[in-house]
């Protein structure tokens, strides 16, 4: 059965094509820069790859330009869109509505337009990407899965913020959780490898959003972003954890625009405001030449994975693995030592010779006597949108 | 040698003489609602106990009738002010300048001065404190006790929020914590206790504001408070740690004034927000019958110590005693217990009969063959800054 996956951005469309339940990918690509006349659209199958440049005015023209690629009678891999039997949507937030992953009925998508306001950037591109696909994909089932559905499961001791309760009752205003797809993917694999039950898993998204989750027997109980994708780790440019009395000092003492400092803390604070630079590579090139603000970056930034280790520890009252995820979780040796170094307490210990990797597969890197598994897993949220929709 | 601790705030003055180094209290009081018709002076000595209902129309008038009784013939213990050979001045904020008790000069003077923006409700009643008493204990020497001053050995990594450098840099905004005066003289008593060298210690300050701090050699390593005295814990009305996106949604969609949020985050949040109710007593006997957001306000409060717990374990790689102190810290069995519980990974197992206490003196309160020393001991920030002021 062919499913496709789409993660519709505000300006661009993620697409991956799959046969399942092989988990075979038949083709994946990328529409850029939707809206403009130099619009992008990659393709590419295992026969070819194709990057061409025209006018993409909105999303069904991007999404169109798609399906004459797949179509293509030399270099496609469909000879009609009834092949596509599914196709399965990124929605980033599912609010307190969607626990699991469901068919997308004209309810479902009332309800995504409801939660606008929670994920202003996330949703409306969504539920774009819904209807494009509905009507190109006509005989399709639509399929949403929800980064924050994964969370639901956290109890309310967790997800409350000590703020006037009507908050909760009438605004919704709570910890939602994102990063739900990858966090789900990589926990499952580290509950298979545990091979027990009763399992306590710690899982760290660390890409350019970062985030860790404390997983009980398959079940998200705690997790580092909230009500927003800003809290929790240090990210590229989102701040994480502050104090946000800094925020009022901010407008009312320096005099800063209200507006103006949430766009600080989402788009030049975390490692950029840090340093300067915004990819990490750059920064531990840096550091390793003495550049001292990277240095402390570094140390800050593994600091606080390292105090959430520690309380999801306390959440769960044991670990059994840590899991590193998403492009520097897969691939910074130097965060993973740093975030690692100095936690035998916990029983975390792991080889410098294995940490030495940048894993393509699930990669172990404790060392041989060491209590807790420390393990690198690839996420792969476009194959676990499949799974979910398929296995719907 | 008599040490008078002065505790100056807005619209009261605490006060407590000291006989030094025997640390015994010769008197003690309160001055209340100074700038009103009907100001209160309370005044407690080994013989009498008076209440007084007076015009207070600032705070040198207020310190004038204090004197007055200090002074009297009856019911005085001084014969002259030029007994008193110290006063010893908590200074909430010092900022980055204090990293200990300091005597005070005119740069001092000038220094608390400068900080005033970053503690508009107390460096400046502090410092009115400091210049009425300059003014009535001549003789005097007068020094200032931060409760800044013990963090002041957090290490960068710790303090320095993700946001752009130059806020750190040029506005001096970082953690500085608060309650450091009762973090300080609980550690050292458990140092004392525990009886050997490298201590790692957590102590936790719960009364009406609620702090938490790893102590690692005596030394303040991380603290929950941070630029503000709002983060980390749950207060009384304070919200502790938030997402700081709610702040931009109730003012961008929401249509909240900025400084009612902060208001609101101050005054109407914690406890206090989630329940209605800002004192634990009745919040605990409304939980004991069945009130379900009591209930789930005690759990979000207890399960937030945890997490803290775990973090500050990560940050010092173990934990050799945890410490209750203040108000809730040193006489509710309740949320001792709640925070306690599941925590025996770290070590941390108490035992409910000797739980069973509303502590005097320091208590022990771990099981027989726990890991980690679990120890109630009643803070005393005036003696420590008796202590303090004495020993400089």
């Amino acid at each position: 059965m062919k499913v496709l996956v789409i993660n519709s951005g505000s300006s661009s469309i993620k697409y991956q094509l799959f046969n399942m339940p092989e988990e075979k990918v038949i083709c994946s690509g990328l529409i850029e820069r939707i809206g403009l006349s130099d619009g992008i659209v990659n393709y590419t199958s295992e026969v070819e790859t194709i990057k061409e440049t025209t006018e993409i005015p909105n999303h069904k023209v991007g999404l169109e330009k798609v399906v004459n690629l797949l179509l293509d009678e030399k270099i496609g891999v469909l000879t009609s869109t009834d092949e596509v039997a599914v196709v399965g949507h990124r929605v980033v937030h599912g609010g307190s509505s969607f626990t699991e992953t469901t068919i997308i009925t004209e309810e479902v998508k009332n309800k995504i337009k409801d939660l606008f306001s929670l994920a202003p950037q996330h949703n409306p591109a969504n539920l774009e990407g819904v209807n494009v696909a509905e009507e190109i994909f006509k005989n399709a089932k639509q399929v949403a899965v929800f980064d924050t559905a994964f969370h639901q499961s956290i109890p309310a001791k967790a997800y409350t913020y000590a703020i006037p309760k009507k908050f909760l009752i009438e605004e919704q205003i709570r910890l939602y959780g994102f990063h739900g797809t990858s966090h789900k993917y990589v926990s499952e694999i580290a509950n298979t490898y545990l091979g027990k039950g009763n399992t306590k898993v710690i899982t760290i998204h660390l890409g350019n959003g970062c985030s860790i989750t404390a997983v009980e027997n398959g079940k998200s109980i705690d997790h580092s972003l909230g009500f927003g994708p800003v809290t929790g780790l240090v990210m590229g440019t989102r701040s994480g954890d502050i104090d946000h009395t800094l925020i009022f000092y901010l407008v009312n003492t320096l005099g800063y625009n209200v507006n103006d400092v949430n766009a600080l803390l989402q788009k030049e604070s975390g490692m950029f405001g840090l340093t300067g630079f915004s990819d990490l590579r750059d920064i531990e090139a840096a550091a390793a030449k003495g550049n001292i603000a990277c240095q402390l970056a570094l140390d800050i930034n593994a600091y606080r994975v390292q105090k959430y280790i520690g309380s999801y520890v306390a959440a769960m009252n044991g670990v059994d693995a840590i899991v590193f995820t998403a492009g520097i979780g897969e691939n910074s040796v130097l965060m993973r030592e740093k975030i690692c170094n100095n936690m035998d307490f916990f029983g975390i210990e792991i080889s410098a010779e294995k940490n030495n990797v940048r894993a393509k597969e699930l990669t172990e890197i404790h060392t041989e006597d060491a209590k807790v598994k420390v393990l690198v897993i690839p996420t792969n949220e476009e194959l676990e949108i499949a799974k979910q929709a398929y296995n719907l």
